[in-house]
């Protein structure tokens, strides 16, 4: 369908992110079709509005993320008394919920990635070239740091005060506990979106998107229930490092690797799982 | 299909709001088309039955939005302790609960706006007529006073004596901070709005509807999640003028302007955003 | 499709309900027809298999809906704190979530009522026949009867120190108060029926069923979230006839009326604003 | 469109499980047949990677149920005020929000059962073969083991002051209290399910699957609610056999058996209500 739009010139989604996460209707005939991998490097790309476009999308997303969730967060943090605020749960809700919103919105434009360790997660898979990657990555953080900034803004000592929504492991539990919470929680994220667009899936229910956006949001949300207590929750870099930036004190920055190093790892167990195990994709005979 | 309704006369939908929120199918031939802008003013459809039946729709729909939410509200703030009700995380599920079912009931008949940003950020994507936009605007606010109207009947005393769900900016924020929480907030749900009902959206997804009003649910009640503690959320002037009209109290008015120039704001850059930066009208070449 | 079954004698579902509330696709041409209204008595399906079996489930969805609602509103009511418990809010959960689940169960064997007041409004509209609406109602009693009575089975002295679940109106509220929380409560689901399973809706959706039961769940949620503190949320006069036989003391029974004539005539207007004014069924030249 | 796949050896899905829990999508013609019953030897599957595959997706599964919802029940029971957690309600979302996600993932890899009482339904339905049953339940104790075993892994001593998440009947209930609530709660999951994998239903809905992994995860939460207070809610003898051996305690070890009868029970309640009463199809008559 993209191939109808020749009369369009400057909107022109012509280098799409290949495996947009809301859309599991991909494949233009029915019949499952593993699509090729993605070239490492797409010159051409860099030359299209849809490749710029998409740069965007991801920093407004990641901006309107960690506005909302952090706002949420100082919310509960800043009360006497959890019952008068949304609560924990309420944090867990705006996490899950934002990214169900947010892919659902933005997965036509980018793919709706959000987060770096989805985007390195689908990098291993060939689904996306890397200076697509870098762009995203680079754009995610921009976006976390301008939403966090946000928060900021509004009660400065509020936010100083209250640990400013970063990420860092709890007292009582050590750092190898912390980079395992990681790794297991970004794990179960990134292998829901890869179930999500998986071609197959695509091919097995003809041409109905099974509403993506849900499992991924609510994986994100069933994280946060179990793991708010330990790290309070990265499973997304750039989430970890705008708060970090935007709050800029020492503990903070103590951590920040643990959320770079466990996401990143849990999103290439979830690709080795479903590229390897799952769809066997090295061992089939190409043609 | 519309056009198949000829043996119907009075019920007919023959002026129909041009983009029904809860369908995202609304393309016939399932390639991707922008529908021509809706003319400014469409004379003919005064004369219309459907018309007026779509006021009707959004009177109704807002009247049980407010009635649902402001009595929700009431309920949690005239406890004791906040843990025997439903919680402030329970105000944030009425307010995004109602805006999923009345979305998805009303999106046939009058596009199921249920909200004066809302409309007007479809204005100036030019999605609907100023006649129409005129007629929604006026009866979401009627309905707004009604529903208000119906909670204080039910317990004047308490109403009166807990803020009436009125919007007022908190204690320790300035206007500033209220106004920028109101255009942020609006602008997530109407970018919501843009994407779920985007005609490139439908034909990608060839006539499956995504189930469009859960996310545009969703987007409110992640609002609210995030900006009860600072305004009480209003990101929909009619909601925020109907409780203000029914409460009735000098701080109340104080802040009314923030709820109407806030949103106003936020749905015009979402359009802004979503017309001119994702799907690059201006610079397509019309046929 | 059901016309292929000829070899299936016993199961059959000759006589189908003719509004399956969790299945949208109703139609099997394309082109919106409105079905012909039921005739009131049908006496050919008394002796059908299918006719019975939507009795039986019927009864076996009520009770499971008491079952789970009035054990969670004892888990609740019985701690001494809300906050160790799944709170207020969980039980509204309760209810909406069983109404969505079970109307996904059974919608497709007795079109899914779980609720007097459903086939009330329902047999208004001429969706089912008067025979079936007063067995639906029936064994809607019935099965709620039973599953309040295994709830007090578990902890009979607890059930009975702590309301045993029974619709009252609260301290504070006049009977009006509790009459008109009840009509508005029971418009607001049975309007998001008729939504939800309007033929027009089919038509325009082609054959995608909208996930129906998802936002009648969603009304019966959000009814409870404003209108548990005033009479504990009834709109389903079966839950409250079980509880209260069960229950079985003075000041449950007082206040029983409520919560029959309210659901009724909250029905009865919504089946009015549906069909008259939303649809113009009586102003349509039938052909 | 499994039969296109002739090209592929290792990863070939060739003796797939019959009733993939996430895809209603399942018959080829659109015309309603029941699939013919599962052998229940099938020695041809034991060569296939298929095989074997699913087995390995039924441990990942259950080990991120096991893993995310044990860590969620430490995190709530370990906290000295329930407010300052994500709540007994929380909890309640990690174990249905989990099935909801993990039958969205891998139901095209196994048919997402993630729960021996689940098979053992569809077992005595004939929906997949007793070798392919034994395997899945194997797979699921192990995985269930290993994931309380990390979330032990994490904070020895707090696993173990604080129950370890095991199944126990709580004080004040019987073991036939405990026995009923585990009968009847996987009877309303297993009902769920029946119900959503329904060859009839997928008939009727043409080719749309109605996104059956919600209404089960909802099952799931729904159950959680009302009988957290009684037993901590099994119905999943893995999720129960899982935590009482990374517990092993007496008292856990005492009531193990009313966690693997009652969900057994309840399943083949549901089954044969299913089967014998909705579908009737032992009186149907065979071609």
């Amino acid at each position: 369908m993209e191939g109808k739009e020749e009369d369009v010139r400057v909107g022109a989604n012509k280098f799409a992110e290949r495996q947009p996460i809301g859309t599991a209707a991909q494949t233009q005939d029915k019949d499952y079709k593993e699509p090729p991998p993605a070239p490492l490097f797409e010159l051409e790309e860099l030359w299209s509005w849809s490749f710029y476009r998409a740069g965007i999308a991801e920093f407004m997303a990641t901006f309107l993320f960690l506005y909302i969730t952090i706002l949420t967060v100082m919310g509960v943090v800043q009360a006497k008394s959890k019952c008068s605020t949304v609560g924990i749960q309420g944090i867990a809700w705006a996490f899950g919920g934002m990214i169900f919103a947010l892919v659902y919105c933005t997965a036509g434009i980018s793919g709706g990635h959000i987060n770096p360790a989805v985007t390195f997660g689908l990098l291993l898979a060939r689904k996306l070239s890397l200076t697509r990657a870098l762009l995203y990555m680079v754009m995610q953080c921009l976006g976390a740091i301008c939403g966090a900034g946000v928060v900021k803004g509004f009660q400065k000592g509020i936010y100083e005060s209250n640990g400013g929504g970063a990420n860092v492991v709890a007292p009582g539990y050590t750092k190898g506990d912390g980079l395992g919470a990681e790794i297991i929680g970004t794990f179960v994220l990134v292998y829901t979106v890869f179930s999500a667009t998986d071609a197959k899936r695509s091919a097995r229910d003809s041409h109905v998107p099974l509403l993506a956006p849900l499992p991924i949001g609510f994986a994100v949300f069933l994280v946060h229930l179990a793991t708010i207590p330990i790290t309070g929750t990265g499973i997304n870099p750039a989430r970890s490092l705008g708060a970090a930036i935007i709050y800029n004190k020492d503990h903070a920055w103590d951590d920040q690797w643990i959320f770079w190093v466990g996401p990143f790892i849990g999103a290439a167990l979830a690709a080795f799982y479903h590229q390897i195990v799952i769809r066997a994709i090295p061992f089939k005979s190409r043609p």
